[in-house]
């Protein structure tokens, strides 16, 4: 295995058929396999295929996984949002950091216009080993939640907006531009980096 | 007078000729001048002319007020900035409130990524008017006064910061998307756009 | 409330169920409620859980009103578009004012390419309290009224033209560039933020 | 002569020696030269070979001209800008224009903030036989008097603003996006290509 | 009429009744209509309404016209485009620039990559009163042309293309920065605007 | 403190005077002082107060360093640079780690152009415990490097380039965009961001 | 033939008519014909007026074949993808080549990020004549490939990506920025462009 | 040697020390060496230790060069320009492509608004073997010739000109664009590129 467990097909641009023949072949020489970007049909066609795989609508993923995940107990990853509608990014984050085998929390809609409901979560925001904040529109929960913390902070921008939102990079540019320090970023909607990356980080020891 | 008072000039690509010229033109039809962007050089030439004008380095205005402004006071706007780096921009929208007769009150340096030394000055931002945001790199801190006030939020965005800031490109679209209600914005570096509209707004009865 | 009345829920990026939801747990605590962005079947949903709620199809609201609103009666906020492709956007603004208990007053196609027809309307723009301007194309509405007005003027671009247009960004900038003062500008297409901020800036006494 | 006279040279790029030695041979062989982009040491070196040169230094232009222009006695191409930090680009059109042929009339710093200014001049503007309209921040001007008259306008933005100006960009997109027919834009600054095709049309019989 | 003949409907974005429903208003009193952008199920509407209006597929446009137009006999507008794809463009110029009373000459495909085909044009080039050049891609074709003549030359960038296109900027900024003069530019896919200033141009004596 | 040691001062955009003084408050009530960004002029101000500070030329930092840093003897922060002009930058990154108590190892100018050169350095590249890789141009190392490694690799693109590199936007989107999993990205030229967050995740336990 | 042989159809934006009657018109007077971005629709509509035309599915191709390929055997095109969503802009390019006469080798799927996957066919890369990269994403295979060979590398981004990808720009900016000399790059998908200029490079004695 | 001979150095970005001692150690161990974009400075400290150096003012080259360049006698490399403006981008791949041994033409100053200056070279053209196309503003001199020929024509943008240029965006999305089949190309103003990837194809046998 290149890089860790598990195997993982990124299934945008390919055909339902190419999804589930790729799928079936890693299922076949791995404990687990994880599908980003899969729609409906292509789980169908997985399924029939790999029968003890499951499907996760919002974020769209195909899991296989037939391992008992040894999850760290002490420490957790934090995957936080600030609306509702950047869920489905953070559930790809949050569904691909658990199965690599991390415990994980979630804060969603902890936007910063409303910064009590967000200061109402410190403690748990406190005692995370790693954070993941997901947001669109303005992208300033990343500022915010990485002034309050001393541990590593993994911005994922989302393209939720409009107008000049410009598809997600009004909410890249200020997560790089962030004045916090402790924070890095990856691409407008890439759940599934941020949570590979965050795994990575929270295995260190 | 178009606008409601004082004369404003507009230095930047005029020449010191130019500059001097018209500011002593204004000067001699009205009790108050004000021109931005002036460099001192500019005020040098226009000091020969108009004595009594005097010049603010930090924001390069040069201003002429022969009247004493009948100060609100029981009202203020509240000039706010993430950072040292805004405070050129935010002295020429207080300045220029101020010109216009308002009482203005600053609170400089409390960029979102220190939650809570914005958080300590709760009760100055409550109790303002009228509320201007300078923020540069992310922008982010409209957003999080905008949530906190239901009075209106003039955002700046400014040209600090380096790198994908593109010249203030990131607040000014992190301002343009804020989630929080109740905030509208300026051109980049604009601090006279937004203490003209805050005076305007804070002189409604 | 977090920012005074009504609530507010943003439908975009939602499901069907979850805008049905959400609207209906407000609807049981709240005298008023506003869901912007909101498709036909979407009200059908909410119809069949809050069934005094009502549907305004051009500016795709959702609103839920049990309160006769007490109306400014001496001051009026006025929405005036350039074109007639603005109006659904001028709407989202006018309604929202209207629902936040303002008077407001439309004047619509007036674009500048018209100076004349802009021109017939001077007495109900000199009398505004607060102006909307909603335009796209060129954007060039908010400097003429700007230029014609000391009371504030919430500028708003929207997506409307094609080409070097660039979904609005072409009146975005040329909004955000104005050389008349008293000008603040929203997101592209934010009607209903337009509508926020001119109601608390008509609310001041 | 490839497109009707005079010889041009566009200096910017070019050394002074390379400018002096072009002017010189041009100037041998042709009765006018119009050297645009020239700087004031260009022409130093260019009057050392050609004593009947001058220099225009605003707009930056050294011509050459040793024939009595043929002007059309009836007709006038009518130049107007917004700003005063738009003469420089007028000029260059405007010279350009009289340079081939035309009676010229200037109209400066009738920008559409103050649209009775400009409607002030409603006489000059309908007897005009081409227009060209010189405009930087939101380029506004076009759309107003292309919607004033049935003559052609030239439109040309300029670079004069700042923020989210980004170097005349905001100018262009709004002359190109303008609601008002009979317009067509040239490059930013290129008030020489604008006096050249206006010079064209207005030579149209 | 305010800008001259016929009255002019922009159909996108608005609906099949709006539509109808200004066309007929306008065909009451007007001797012809021009609805642009109008799709075939607008058209379906107008002509319930408007029996005699008649409609152009290839350039979406709706046509009322009850009197014979008067053509120029000697002087014509050539319109010319790169390739067939830019050929909706085109007509919906060539149209507008008929219905406005212009004797209007049609080359199409003769792209700069096979210079001769345009090279063989040379005579209906060099006779044409206005021309109009219409290009997608690279654009090159209006730098071609306005360096072979010495009238005036509208260019029309139009979207055709892909990739690093960008939906017509490549052809619009090559236009934008021909380096022959006597060119002027017109939005992104706006045949109107060149039919129309190619018109205003061409009645000119 | 509000985020781990040292104190840090972003000095762009400061006076000297205003660098100075902050330095030396700073250094009167800390261990460690680290000024990023800082000329040789603000060195020259800060060591009259501060005569124990140290100046880094290449990277332009300012430091302020008390105590014997405890290092990591066992892991090491590894930076990268594609080629020698991104030395500056790589340099911040290094020394603000070695300042906040790591082991930094450097590799300097393995841009993947001459991938057997990268390939010698394997060893050391796979005993890395947090990886740095700064690049300018088409910012390509990080990918490599990615995917050689299973440790946190954080990607900094620099301005480095010429013409379609627009200031470092090349790089940034190409590590935004990276195809290996582990990689998180930070400002263009921000060396000190990704210092620091390498410092803290190579801090984790 | 203007550009060698075989000639070619640029189907997008093209109806299915016009498609049939120019594939039909060619073939009856040209032994090979290519068109390019072909729906299977188009393809139905051709079949049946020229029925020994063949269909690619993938990239899309209509082919007639009349003649045997005199196939260079001793000398080859190599065609390489960085993932599997390339392989269709890859399949476009090398069908091109291998209809003007070229032997073409195909190395898919060997993305930098799995560098020895790369290296293990270090063989067949250093073999080849001439090299197609085709890449999305980073599309950092271009440099990498050129470090390696000292042949001529033609590049082809891909729009495959998302996000801060911006429809392939990213892939485009490095390529364009490649450290690795010998490198040259056709537009964004441009498949066909990349084979008709490595066959004319292939051609070459 | 890397990447075939000779050794080239990119100044830029690099002091003048480093430069000389590069410079210098190459010179030691390789009979060329090439150093672009360096200044005369650079040059002046180059030449203290290595004394057979020479220096090419226009291109900012630093040339070392002890051998007798074996010339293809029957083949040429073509270099033509749009403008004088282009030539000292155009000197960079000239000069770059004859150390490397090829013959090389120079063709300059042939824009394609002046189409009958192109075609009078038309001879020259044919019998090139490889083309460089070196063009700023729109570029788009490089469809023309790619027209003409069937050999492989690198195109070059140059960041000649102004306004809606945007430092050579214009003439590089034009050159990407371009509808003529046989086009690649290279970053805006990288001569060298062109020359040498011109080099390597001209060497093909
Ligand atoms: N059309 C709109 N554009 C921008 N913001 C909106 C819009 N409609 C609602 N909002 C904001 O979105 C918030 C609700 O978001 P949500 O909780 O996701 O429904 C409200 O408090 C409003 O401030
Ligand atoms: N300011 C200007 N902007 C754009 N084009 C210009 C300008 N001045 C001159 N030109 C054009 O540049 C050509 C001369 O270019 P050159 O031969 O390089 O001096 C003339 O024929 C004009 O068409
Ligand atoms: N996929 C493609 N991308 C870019 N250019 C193409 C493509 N396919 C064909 N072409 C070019 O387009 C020309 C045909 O265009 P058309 O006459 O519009 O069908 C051919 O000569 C090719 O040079
Ligand atoms: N003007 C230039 N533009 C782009 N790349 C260049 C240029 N000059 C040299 N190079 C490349 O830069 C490499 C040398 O970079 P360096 O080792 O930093 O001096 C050479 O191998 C060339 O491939
Ligand atoms: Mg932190
Ligand atoms: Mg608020
Ligand atoms: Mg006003
Ligand atoms: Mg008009
Ligand atoms: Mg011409
Ligand atoms: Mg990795
Ligand atoms: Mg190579
Ligand atoms: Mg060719």
């Amino acid at each position: 295995i290149r890089q860790g467990f598990p195997e993982v097909v990124f299934c945008q641009g390919k055909t339902v058929e190419q999804v589930a023949t790729i799928v079936e072949r890693l299922a076949e020489r791995n404990k687990s396999v994880l599908a980003t970007r899969a729609s409906k049909e292509m789980y169908e066609a997985v399924r029939r295929l790999v029968p003890d795989s499951i499907y996760y609508e919002l974020p769209r993923l195909i899991v296989v996984n037939r391992e008992e995940a040894r999850q760290d107990d002490d420490r957790y990853i934090l995957v936080m949002t600030a609306g509702t509608s950047d869920i489905p990014v953070a559930e790809e984050a949050a569904i691909t950091a658990e199965l690599m085998g991390n415990r994980v929390t979630r804060v969603f809609d902890v936007g910063v216009a409303g910064i009590h409901r967000l200061l109402a979560q410190h403690e748990i925001i406190q005692q995370a080993n790693v954070l993941i904040v997901v947001a669109g529109m303005e992208g300033a929960l990343a500022s915010v939640v990485g002034g309050m913390v001393d541990k590593p902070v993994i911005a994922v921008p989302t393209s939720v907006g409009y107008g000049a939102n410009f598809g997600g990079l009004a909410a890249l540019l200020a997560m790089l531009n962030s004045c916090a320090a402790g924070i890095a970023v990856v691409n407008i909607d890439n759940g599934f980096g941020a949570g590979r990356m965050a795994s990575i980080i929270n295995h260190m020891r």
